[in-house]
């Protein structure tokens, strides 16, 4: 089979034509392949080797390119051919599409449909963004519980269509309500008189059209499904969810949970297709609003002035304290965040959590400060600098200092993650560098007041 | 359907037993389900609970479970249960229950397998902890090519147990060697008397039992697979990987890098089942090296000693301008490992990412630069503060400083992971915290060295 590097290779040396090159081997390259070539085009050319597929193997390259492409490729197409293309998709697939264009783009796009799509479309995209029914696949095959295996087989050869979501069928009663799954392979591994009703065992695992996205990857997950229904209030069965968008869906909120930690508003696309006004702006965002919460440790530092000026020798310590006070913040806010998101904690482990955060911030300050006194005893020791007479009192104000504030830190990098889950805030909008920017400030203060109790009646 | 809260509810009630407390209603019950009950039961109850299942429902069950429980439980199991129990776990299942084990447990348990199963457990524990060699199935079925769709039906009635990698099944030439993989729906969706050879399409995709656990995650995603298989280097299958393994391993690598991110040494449990110890030397680990860096931050300020003393107003800037060049590096850091994980970008982009980033960070330095100008200038102007009668020079020189350090801060974010990739070292390790850290020191050094510029004959 050919790899996408000899068609990217093919491409490179002999021109624009991916379908005419390979002769006889195109029937041997897998949709994905094509598309990855297609999307490392130029756009032309990309348009050009997209036409020149058959109509159905379009359908099939089509759902594997980046909805950017899909939104160009179609503008540039006839009504014709955008309608087929458009009406041959699988529903997830369509309400995706669909979800990126403008109104008016929507509604033009929209007219080409048949009324059956027409109305499914509009349906899904009714649900809001965070919901799982955009994606929900309607080809599906209900079948009756009292059909022997052989009729059911008979039944899917004349109207399912292969696709991925043909790997589970479903039983319903007459009135459409859900009353099982069946993997396909059990359709094979039993013998063909069987009654459907024989091979069910009546434990199936659905999922409501409201639920959050959230909600069906831990389910795929606990119950190790390939494909899941979805119903609704009135157990109605709407369709189904098949892995392979679950898989793109994790993997979409781990970027965005991702970024955030990193303090960038989620980039919507690929960090190479997002332009770079885009980019700059959604960076910029959070930068000026973290610049703006960091200006208060120049309002802090300034009460300090005072201070400062009498012992000089105070500032040499501020990036280290506070950044220690920040790191430790940082550590507990991951743990926190990633543990709630994997649903490993819930809201009411909260006191498990700030007991056990305590105890690790008391410890990993004492060990923080320890490193801290002996750095600064070192270095007066040796003469390698001059802390002055009072060297020991300055490094008794860095020890406490450093195991108040990675206290601090730790506490308040696990403990907040928690509060704005109870305020339905996700957590992790409190990344990393949020609450480095809150310790640095308080930071300082804790640093200062420490000092003026310490350095009283000597430097201060 | 019995869902988890009701069991959690009845285990609460009614004493210690699962499986006597639901009656009938127990063939009902999802073996994740019951997994998921006797994971929150303290241990001796968890035990007597996984002890009243039947031998079948155990074995299922048990692959649920996570596997530090695997391994309590199987420690107080009899040999012969213990036995049972292991071999007839699938072979994935197996090889990830001994990979956790020390060494002479291992060998004490292997014994209690089969000779099949002894000898692929032990051919697979050989492979390197980050192939996907300890994920392989080897319950999958080979048939020939020229069999009929019902001949191949009766031979999986016969011969394949009903799991998840029975989903997809194989064709191969006498030698063993692979030709295709067939989805299992298609011998239902064709008529019975078809030849294999007829249905089969010449394309498949296929794992090295040597390719990283990466490489698979990437695939199954770009070719939407619920089951891939695994062949070596003499094109010999070897057995199946089943997408929700893939799912797990995707989860896992995730969280582990964004432990990373958030400077933690990933955990290799979940954070509520880490002990206290473990967790706090994971996270003095990287808390005391980002310490060890950031004290260069006190030698450097003690450099700059006799001009802080001289203009005391230059140290209270120094956390703003520190940390903004540290945030904006970790933001540039995320997005580039990240993007390099997903395979979005690759090393060969780098001299695209340097002219992106330089720009960038030119964008983003200027719009912060700008902010602390306006902010010193007002201040000065409202007579908020008093920054004396060169309060302009501070200005300028907080602007300039802020341009170049957060242009060097974006530029080491995002060449750092590139970097380190380069020299086949995880991206991830180049965190933000250790990004920030870097940013700190030589921000400083920056910050300074500007000021000695501006400020020389007036304040300095």
């Amino acid at each position: 089979m050919l790899q996408f590097n000899d068609i990217r290779k093919k491409v490179k040396n002999k021109g624009f034509s991916i379908f005419s090159m390979f002769g006889k081997d195109r029937y041997k390259i897998h949709p994905a392949e094509f598309a990855s070539a297609i999307d490392s085009m130029s756009f032309d050319h990309a348009l050009l080797s997209f036409m020149e597929l058959p109509y159905d193997t379009q359908v099939s390259v089509f759902s594997y390119l980046n909805v950017l492409l899909q939104h160009k490729l179609v503008r540039s197409l006839s009504p014709q051919r955008a309608g087929y293309l458009l009406n041959h998709l699988s529903s997830d697939d369509r309400t995706v599409f669909f979800s990126g264009l403008s109104v008016s783009e929507r509604s033009k796009y929209i007219s080409y449909l048949d009324e059956k799509n027409k109305k499914s479309t509009q349906d899904f995209l009714g649900y809001p963004k965070n919901s799982i029914a955009w994606h929900i696949d309607t080809n599906f095959t209900v079948l009756s519980k009292d059909m022997t295996i052989a009729e059911a087989s008979a039944h899917l050869r004349a109207f399912q269509k292969d696709t991925e979501a043909a790997n589970v069928i479903y039983v319903a009663d007459e009135a459409g309500k859900l009353l099982d799954d069946i993997q396909v392979r059990r359709l094979v591994l039993n013998v063909p008189t069987m009654k459907i009703s024989e091979i069910m065992d009546g434990s199936f695992v659905s999922l409501n059209v409201t639920d959050t996205k959230e909600t069906a990857i831990h389910k795929f997950k606990a119950y190790d499904r390939v494909v899941m229904p979805v119903i609704n209030d009135d157990n109605l069965l709407l369709g189904v969810i098949t892995i392979d968008d679950i898989m793109d869906i994790a993997e979409q909120k781990d970027t965005s949970d991702i970024q955030k930690f990193g303090g960038v508003e989620d980039l919507d696309y690929p960090y190479v297709k997002t332009g770079f006004f885009t980019l700059t702006r959604k960076r910029a965002t959070w930068l000026v609003i973290l610049f703006l919460g960091e200006m208060l440790t120049a309002t802090a530092m300034g009460h300090f002035e005072a201070e400062i000026s009498k012992a000089v020798v105070l500032a040499l310590f501020v990036p280290l304290i506070i950044s220690s006070g920040g790191n430790s913040g940082s550590q507990a806010a991951t743990l926190i965040i990633r543990a709630l998101a994997l649903k490993e904690l819930t809201l009411k482990d909260w006191w498990f959590v700030m007991r056990r955060e305590i105890f690790s911030g008391f410890t990993l300050g004492m060990i923080l400060g320890s490193i801290g006194f002996l750095r600064i005893s070192l270095w007066q020791y040796l003469h390698w600098f001059n802390y002055g007479e009072h060297w020991a009192l300055i490094a008794t104000t860095v020890f406490c200092s450093l195991v108040g504030i990675v206290m601090w830190g730790t506490l308040s990098g696990s403990m907040i993650p928690i509060v704005l889950k109870k305020c339905k805030i996700d957590p992790a909008t409190s990344s990393a560098p949020f609450v480095a920017t809150l310790v640095d400030v308080t930071g300082l203060v804790i640093y200062f007041s420490i000092a003026a109790v310490i350095l009283k009646g000597t430097l201060l």
